[in-house]
């Protein structure tokens, strides 16, 4: 029987679904339904969730849990009123912050998101632009102006990975396929060695990216347990020889590999949001 | 002078700016330093951390604030004991949780952001490559297998969106430009008429748009206030007349945009996290 849970927000529901999922997380045994309701900003529209809250109470016998960021005081308290186990995360939290800051809160709704000031869209344009034109080793001439160069094997998460460098941190991120070519010759293509400095590797266990060529051409070479392992291989002795700090990626999330590159080549954010 | 702002975390960190950009965004007035600090996982981490901290409250006169996410107990109390106002997360709400579900929580690091089900990296990769290739109305012959396609003039947001409803939702996006031509006959292109119900409209003000094309290509007419103003009211009546939903994009988020997008559309998430 799984447990129901209950994102509400007055926007997109994000935040809650951060720390919602991170709290749950906790209790990896637990079976979840996962269940957002974003832009709640009137009392009726609280009202309306509060009903379906308690249905499913009634229903299930069991007190859904409801992570709450709801902004509007008179609109969050309908909410708190439903038959939920609610997490209340303003209330816990932003009244202590208006006693250290000595000042009161916008209470604006939703104000995290919005953007305020269009440099950030900005930044992250051109970060998403640069990811777009480099991927893939399709062209290396803008590579002077990367912050961060990931190379590794086909399918071993550069692309996700740039993207979201890209997204969540403004970071510009150029990426490169290490071909059969390339790990023949057992060292760095040449067009990479004077950017060795901005070199990220990434590598994957042979099994799982057997699986994930397969998905995208299954039952040929290139997606064979052989190849992948021969390329693998190939690959990370080269990181090694070549001294490239490298990753990982099979068990870890994209904003795993994100960040933890982040701590390790120690490349600054362009975006704080 | 700048409040300082930490975001201490055993994990990514992701979860701590998440939740303390958006108390923060309550206090607009108040100018903020943020500064993330992932992977402490041990009380020497924790220590140096501290120090950090401490040495802050020094300088600065004023008690930076912490925002603390640390899972294991002996780490976070470390944390716990510098000299910064420090709101404690897992402190906060895990305890309360663990008396709901009658269970002890796991205390496991980072679970929130590790891939414990490979399915999940596999839909947002193929979400990932669908948006890619389906980038700018390169190619509609896929667009059966499309969850939603964005439409709208040159820049006005639609590969960041469908790149983020790829990596945050696993949607599957693609995305169509309206050209000139297009904006001159007054209807949508043919290629997109069979799909109508999957279509989604972004527009943008003008002066902003003509101010993004700027940066890519200036002193063009492309990016012209008289071109841009043209081709925004050209794709509105569009919208309109076809009666496909639509958003403007100007004052808002990636995020923000991806969201209103599934509340409106009511596309289904293919991915929970």
């Amino acid at each position: 029987m799984k447990r129901v849970t209950f994102f509400v927000s007055d926007g997109t529901g994000l935040t809650a679904e951060a720390l919602g999922r991170s709290l749950l997380s906790q209790f990896g045994h637990i079976d979840f339904e996962q269940i957002t309701i974003p832009y709640i900003n009137t009392k009726e529209d609280a009202r309306t969730v509060v009903k379906r809250i308690n249905k499913v109470a009634e229903e299930s016998g069991l007190r859904p849990i409801v992570f709450n960021t709801i902004v509007n005081e008179e609109v969050r308290e309908v909410v708190t009123q439903c038959k939920g186990f609610t997490v209340d995360i303003f209330d816990t939290f932003i009244k202590p912050l208006e006693k250290e800051f000595n000042a009161d809160s916008s209470y604006s709704v939703g104000k995290s998101h919005a953007i305020t000031d269009h440099s950030v869209y900005n930044v992250r344009l051109s970060a998403i632009d640069f990811a777009l034109d480099n991927d893939d080793g399709a062209r290396t001439r803008h590579y002077d102006k990367a912050d961060i160069i990931l190379i590794g094997v086909s399918r071993s998460g550069k692309t996700p990975t740039s993207l979201y460098l890209a997204l969540q941190f403004g970071i510009r991120a150029a990426n490169y396929p290490l071909t059969e070519d390339d790990l023949d010759e057992n060292h760095l293509p040449r067009v990479l060695k004077e950017y060795k400095n901005k070199l990220f590797g990434l590598t994957i266990d042979s099994a799982r990216l057997a699986s994930i060529r397969t998905e995208r051409m299954s039952n040929s070479r290139y997606a064979s347990f052989s190849q992948c392992e021969a390329e693998v291989r190939g690959a990370e002795a080269i990181f090694n020889k070549e001294r490239v700090p490298y990753l990982n990626t099979t068990d870890i999330s994209i904003e795993e590999i994100s960040t933890r590159i982040l701590a390790t080549s120690g490349i600054e954010r362009r975006l704080q949001s």
